[in-house]
C-alpha cells in the first residue's frame, strides 16, 4: 500500500494540509494573512450586534492573534492594497503616540452574488464585504414545470447583467451561489430532485451560462439561514422556512452543519401522528400536514392559495376567528412536537421561524413553547428558545452572497 | 472595545491559534509533529478494516504530509525516542537502497484508562497505543441512589490500583475518562443530572480522589459510540443503545457531535404517537414506552426485570412466541419511525444498534428498514444503513481510553 493517512478525517488534530507545505514559509505568511483577515471581519461581524463597539486598529489585531507589531502592519498594508479591507480616519489618540487606525470591510471593491430560482422568483443579489447590497434584480414569475435550460438561462443573463453593472463600477466579482429548492449534493453540487420545480438529476451551472464566474450551487433553505448570521443570533440554531413545504437548516458554530451529502432539515417530515392523513411524502402524519401553510390555511376555512393576509385576518377577528385560531394553535402544537423532537435529537436549542412562520408567531408561540418545555429533556437547564428570523426578504439570495465572500476572507492571498 | 475576533468561531477559516504563536518556529515544528503521528496513526486505523494494508514506511509518511523525507526522518526519531511509535523489522526493499521499516503505533508504553460508574457496575479500561486491553477491572454491583462519594471513591481506589500496577510496567498514564449515564456538559464537564443513579449537579472528578491524573467526564452513551471507530464504520454514524433508557451519540466525521452543550442523542423521547402511553419523562408516547426494554419485556408477558435470553428464548419458540415477536415488532415499527425522523433531520444515514438492540436485530430490522424506507426523505438517492454495535461489552471504558489516547496522538510534543 501506499499510506493515506490525511484522508481519513480525525477528530482533534490539525486540519489536513492537502498541498502538503506545511514547513514552508510562504504558507505561513498566509495563513498569519488569513488570521488577520479574519480578526478585522469578526470585529467587524461582533460590531453588528454591539453597536457600541468601535472597529480594531493594527495594535489590536496584533492583540487578537498574536503576531508582532510589525508583521500584522505588514499584512493589513497587503489586505489595505487588495481592498479587502478599508482604514478609516485616525480616531484621537488615548496615549502618546501616532493616533490609531480603525480596521474594516472593504466597502464596493471585491462582491459576490447570490443566485436562486424558486417556484415563483428568479433572483440575483449583489452582496460587498461590508455586508451592504451594491445590486439586485429580482422576476416574478411561475417557475414550476419550467424548462430548467430557460429558466436557468435567464437567471444567469440577469446575473450577467448584474456582474456587468458593477464591474463597470470598478468592483470585483469573487463568484456565485446559486440557492434552489430540491435535494442538492453538499459534496457534488448536483440537484438530485426539486419536486416544486419539476427538476431531477440535473448540473444546473453549465445551464446558467456564466462562463467566467465560479459558481456552486446550494439548498435554498440552508443559504436562507446563513442570512440569520449578519445579525444577533447565537452561534448554533435551527433555521425554519414555513411555506407550502418547511424547509430547514441547522447552523453550528456559524457554519451549516453538512453531515454527509448535507440533506438534514426535512422538519416537514418528522412524525407528529402516526394516525395522522397521508402527507405528499407517502407517509402518515408528518408536520407538514399539519403546520404547512396550505395545511393551515385549508384547517383555517380558507381556499390553499389564500395570501398570508387573508389568514392574518381572520386571526385578529375576534368574534368570527375562532377556525383560523384553533388552526394556528392545531399547527403550533404539532410544530412545538417536531421542534421537541429536533431539540432532543440535536442539542441546539435555539429555533428562528421563518417563511409564514414570522408574522404567525405572535399565534404560534404559546403551544410551541409548551410543547418544547414539556418533551425537551435539557429545557430545565437550558431552556429552549424560539424566535423570528430577520434575515429579510429572499434570504438565500443574501445568504449565497455571503457564502462567496466567507470565502474571500478566509483565503484572501489570491486577491492581494 | 478590544477586538475579541479569536473568540468568535469562523467557519471556513484555520482554526484559531490561542497561544498566539502562528509565527513562531517551535509551534511550526509541533505542528508537523503532530501531522507525522496523525499519518502513522491513521494508517493504523485504516489497516484495522483493510488487513491486506502494510504500516507506512518514512517514505510513505513524506509523501502522505507533504514534508521532505529528512523532516520526516528527524519527527519520527523522535516519536520512536518518545515511545508513541514503534518500528517493525524492516520489509525486503522492493527498489535499490535501504529496506523500509514498517511504522506502527507503539504498544504498552503510553497508555489512557476508561473509567465508568454505571447502574450496575464500576469499571476502569487501560488500553495502550496500539489499542491492546493492557488492565481492567469491573466490579459489579447496585448503584441507583448510591452514595456520590463512596462510589466514585471506589472507583478512584479500582483506577489508582490500574495505575500502580501499569507504571510499574513500565507504561505512562496519559489521563482518564469518565463514562457517566447521566447530562453532562460538554464544555465544562459537571453532572447536571443522572436520573438512574439518583445523581444531580455534581462536581465527579475530585470525589475520586485521583490527585495527578487528568480525569475530564463525559456522557456514557456519547463514549460507547466512539469504541465504533475501532472498526470498519463510516465516518459518521448514529450509536444507539437500548436498555431500560434509550441512548445515543452523534459521531460525524469520526468526532462526537457537541453542539452547544453537547446534550443530544435523547432518541428515547422522540414522539412516536402523541396519544401513547405515558413515559417518565412527563410527555406521552415516548419512543422508550415502546421500545425500551422493560417496556418490551412487559409487552411480551415477561417481568419487566427478566433478562434478555428469556425474550430470546420466546422469539425462538415457533408456537408460544407469537406475543413476544408482536411485542418486538411494535418495537421495530416505533424504532423505525423515531429513526427515521433522525435520519430526515440530521442527514446522518448509518444507524449502529447496540445494547439490547444487537442481539434482537434480526427480529427489529424488518419493520426498521420498512419505516427508514417509508420515511425518510433521501432514502431513494441514500438508503439509511441499519447494523449492529461491535464495540463489545462496556464500550464507555474503550470510547474513553480512546479520547485520552486521541489527544496524545493529536498533540505528542510532551510526550518527547
Amino acid at each position: 500500500m501506499t499510506a493515506e493517512p490525511t484522508t481519513t478525517p480525525s477528530a482533534s488534530a490539525a486540519p489536513a494540509d492537502p498541498g502538503g507545505e506545511a514547513s514552508r514559509q510562504h504558507t505561513l505568511r498566509e495563513r498569519n494573512l488569513r488570521l488577520v483577515a479574519r480578526a478585522v471581519y469578526d470585529a467587524a461581524a461582533a460590531a453588528g450586534t454591539r453597536p457600541d463597539t468601535v472597529p480594531p486598529s493594527r495594535a489590536d489585531v496584533a492583540a487578537a492573534t498574536g503576531l508582532t507589531r510589525a508583521t500584522v502592519s505588514t499584512l493589513v498594508d497587503r489586505l489595505v492594497a487588495a481592498r479587502l479591507v478599508a482604514e478609516l480616519p485616525p480616531a484621537p489618540a488615548q496615549r502618546a503616540g501616532r493616533p490609531a487606525v480603525p480596521l474594516v470591510p472593504a466597502s464596493r471593491t471585491v462582491v459576490g452574488l447570490g443566485l436562486e430560482v424558486n417556484v415563483d422568483y428568479l433572483g440575483v443579489r449583489v452582496l460587498d464585504l461590508a455586508g451592504e447590497v451594491v445590486a439586485e434584480h429580482v422576476e416574478r414569475g411561475a417557475f414550476h414545470d419550467a424548462d430548467p435550460a430557460r429558466t436557468l438561462g435567464r437567471l444567469g443573463a440577469l446575473a450577467a447583467d448584474a456582474v456587468a453593472d458593477v464591474e463597470a463600477a470598478g468592483m470585483r466579482v469573487a463568484g456565485a451561489r446559486l440557492a434552489l429548492p430540491g435535494l442538492v449534493d453538499a459534496r457534488t453540487g448536483e440537484l438530485e430532485v426539486a419536486p416544486n420545480l419539476g427538476w431531477s438529476s440535473l448540473d444546473p451551472v453549465p445551464l446558467l451560462g456564466l462562463r467566467d464566474l465560479p459558481v456552486r450551487v446550494a439548498n435554498e433553505a440552508k443559504l436562507a439561514a446563513l442570512a440569520e448570521l449578519a445579525g444577533d443570533v447565537p452561534d448554533s440554531f435551527l433555521h425554519v422556512s414555513g411555506d407550502v413545504g418547511i424547509g430547514a437548516a441547522i447552523v453550528v458554530d456559524r457554519a451549516l452543519f453538512l453531515a454527509e451529502r448535507g440533506w438534514n432539515g426535512e422538519v416537514g417530515h418528522v412524525v407528529v401522528d402516526p394516525a395522522g392523513p397521508r402527507c405528499t411524502c407517502g407517509a402518515r402524519g408528518c408536520l407538514e400536514q399539519y403546520a404547512g401553510k396550505e395545511a393551515v390555511l385549508r384547517a383555517a376555512g380558507l381556499p390553499a392559495d389564500a395570501p398570508l393576509a387573508d389568514l392574518l385576518a381572520r386571526l385578529d377577528d375576534e368574534d368570527g376567528g375562532g377556525t383560523a385560531r384553533a388552526a394556528v394553535e392545531r399547527a403550533a402544537r404539532a410544530l412545538g412536537s417536531a421542534l421537541a423532537d429536533f431539540v432532543n435529537l440535536t442539542g441546539v436549542s435555539t429555533i428562528v421561524l421563518g417563511g409564514v412562520y414570522t408574522e404567525l408567531l405572535p399565534w404560534l408561540a404559546p403551544d410551541v413553547h409548551a410543547g418544547l418545555t414539556e418533551r425537551v429533556l435539557a429545557a430545565p437547564f437550558a431552556a429552549p428558545d424560539v424566535r423570528a428570523a430577520r434575515g429579510g426578504k429572499f434570504a438565500a439570495l443574501t445568504g449565497g452572497a455571503r457564502e462567496v465572500l466567507r470565502d474571500v476572507v478566509a483565503d484572501p492571498a489570491p486577491w492581494g
